[in-house]
């Protein structure tokens, strides 16, 4: 199979005319992907996409995690449907912000308030505020490469910020409670919140699970110093446990933040907290012209009730290890040390050895010439579409993949 | 006419229980809306909408300017539906976002390129960032009580805000050229940025237009000192000049960020930049999950069509004027100095020396009571779905309230 790339980069041509860069942040193709992945996409079904040239893929990405269900899920688009034909931005909230906050207050143990915005960082900055306010208190502590979002105390990038940005943030490397604990005491009764993944997605590397005694170890430190305890649950969120992903891994947050599959495509975010940090909620200010948007509350209701009917999380994750071991035994069929990192929904690929990417990038290349869309840095995410022949069709184009690049490296 | 408000409660009781202070921002009842106010709203058709309670509003708020056409627009909700049955949030921008660029840089006389994303703050507080990149200076220099969004460094709010947050931010009074000056002055060589609206729209107080040489003074300051010129569109924007809000008052930004009235209803935010800023604005991270979302830029794109077509600003401009005309006549009538301040589009209402917004309160109440959303302390904004029969409907309803506070005066 060979790839046409044509409309791609034409539509590329223009774009760097009119957007700096061409195309920005992390769908921005200067970040490295190899040359036959696509510009632009045009169209989407379930666990499928086509390019603006007719490939079709199968997709692994699905929209960066923002697609759970599979796109355009018939019965999430039919709910969202109903309720545009009442309304979407109108001078007051709807009847749905209050279903959809009842429904994540039921949802989520800890949780006893709800609120909603668009980005994953709309609240995950404003999750820091509420603990500095909660707090009186002034550091905000989070894990080295780990991603919060586009604001300067936290974004990935390089240009526009100021020493100030960062004056009260402080790093740590995931895993590490020793180091954690000495920056905590570092800045003693100074730190108003420990923002954390639940476990380590941080891109261009191998995912990391908790350590054993790692989360119980950074909540007994937050309930001893009275530091605000913020899961970033805005790119696993829903694919680990329909619970929160803290349920997964045995601890409870003071304050979670949601985004991405929540709306299986439709922007919305959402921050969630215990009872003791309502004041401090309250107090902080948050608004948008279109958060209280009632259709994208109505396609986070039906996407949360439809991941529970059809038991999403479970499927994810027995697919997630089909894949898993299909890959692993695959490529060591091949004489490759290849395994998937991280949670089975949602893998970061890893060939041993291989840390700069360079066996990766020539594997995800070969599998794009059979038309499977694997990410060559970034975790992948399943997504409820896809289904045991989907999983089995990605192994098989696998292995031509490897098989190639066995002959490559010969 | 009496008017229910039992489910608004309703609902409102319930929401305290899991949303802090039950509606927050803007849209909160806290911010001092008369009794009568709904809390939630049901369902809305071009410029009408009805409350939880059955109620039915002729509609002076659109959203809060969101929407530009109408509510529920048929065009744009067609050109909407088709593209999201091929898709909408995927692993790719799509060739609407190329489209939408090209369109925004071929209206927008100083543009040479844009970028979209969800929020009007996301793209306001990123365009401080681009300034101080490109300038590799540090203050933003602001009108005091101007909104731009909610940041810390500009948000309205009391809570969750550290000294370091505003540490590079100064405040001058709107049109007060020397106040500026000076400013500029004190922090000679380290400002990056002024921001400002097109004209001051702050909430509680009348709208200011610019002083005749205010723009002129502020554009040349810019030029001569190199600090970038900063153009808050978000709320203005579409609704004075379908070329940019600045053209109405003659100066020419360095960049400008739309938001609201761009897609009619569906969340999308833009920034605009010369072609000098295009090196900054490629070097400042920016991204969010669903900001490729090609069902946004699609309705955003068909807005802009239409608002061309049906010739919304003038439109709105003519309705606008006849309605200033027609409450300043029917206030005068009653006794009252009453007009509408800013431009007509989007006035805000004004009695003259009613400084605590006493009268103005007690005016939208008894304006409620006749079926009119008339805000008490924001601007309003008009749509491309008002007409004369309406505007003079929401006159005649002003009539009578104009009668019933003379009543209430004797």
């Amino acid at each position: 199979m060979t790839l046409s790339r044509k409309r791609s980069d034409e539509l590329f041509l223009r774009a760097t005319k009119v957007v700096p860069g061409g195309i920005y942040g992390h769908l921005a193709p200067a970040g490295g992907l190899p040359k036959v992945f696509p510009h632009y996409a045009e169209s989407a079904e379930g666990c499928r996409f086509r390019d603006v040239d007719g490939n079709d893929w199968l997709d692994f990405m699905c929209g960066y995690g923002a697609i759970l269900l599979g796109h355009r899920d018939p019965e999430v688009e039919e709910a969202a449907e109903r309720q545009r034909r009442e309304g979407s931005v109108l001078n007051q909230p709807t009847a749905r912000m209050v279903e959809l906050a009842e429904a994540m207050v039921e949802r989520i143990d800890f949780a006893e308030w709800a609120v909603f915005a668009k980005n994953g960082s709309d609240v995950t900055t404003w999750a820091t505020r509420v603990a500095r306010e909660h707090t009186g208190r002034r550091f905000v502590l989070k894990a080295k490469g780990a991603y919060h979002g586009v604001d300067a105390w936290c974004d990935p990038g390089f240009g526009g910020r100021i020493p100030e940005d960062r004056k009260f943030v402080g790093e740590f490397k995931w895993n590490d409670l020793d180091g954690l604990r000495s920056l905590a005491k570092e800045h003693e009764d100074d730190v108003a919140a420990i923002v954390l993944t639940p476990y380590h997605h941080a891109a261009f590397g191998p995912s990391e699970m908790p350590a054993d005694g790692f989360w119980a170890g950074v909540e007994e430190l937050c309930r001893e110093k009275g530091i605000i305890l913020v899961l970033d649950d805005v790119r696993a969120g829903s694919r680990l446990d329909d619970g929160g992903s803290h349920r997964l891994f045995g601890f409870t947050p003071d304050v979670a933040c949601y985004s991405k599959a929540l709306g299986n495509g439709y922007a919305i975010s959402a921050c969630v907290g215990r009872e003791d940090l309502r004041r401090g909620a309250r107090d902080v200010f948050l608004t948008g012209s279109c958060w209280n948007d009632a259709v994208a509350m109505t396609a986070a209701m039906k996407c949360l009730d439809l991941a529970r009917e059809r038991n999403v999380v479970a499927k994810l994750d027995t697919l997630g290890v089909r894949l898993s071991k299909g890959l692993r035994d695959a490529g060591a069929k091949h004489g490759f040390s290849f395994s998937l990192t991280g949670p089975p929904a949602m893998p970061f690929p890893w060939f041993d050895g291989d840390e700069n990417l360079y066996l990766l990038q020539q594997f995800c290349e070969l599998c794009a010439l059979e038309g499977v869309f694997f990410h060559p840095h970034h975790n992948w995410f399943l997504c409820g579409a896809h289904e045991e022949a989907t999983i089995d069709q990605a192994v098989e184009a696998a292995s031509v993949a490897f098989s190639k690049l066995t002959a490559e490296k010969a």
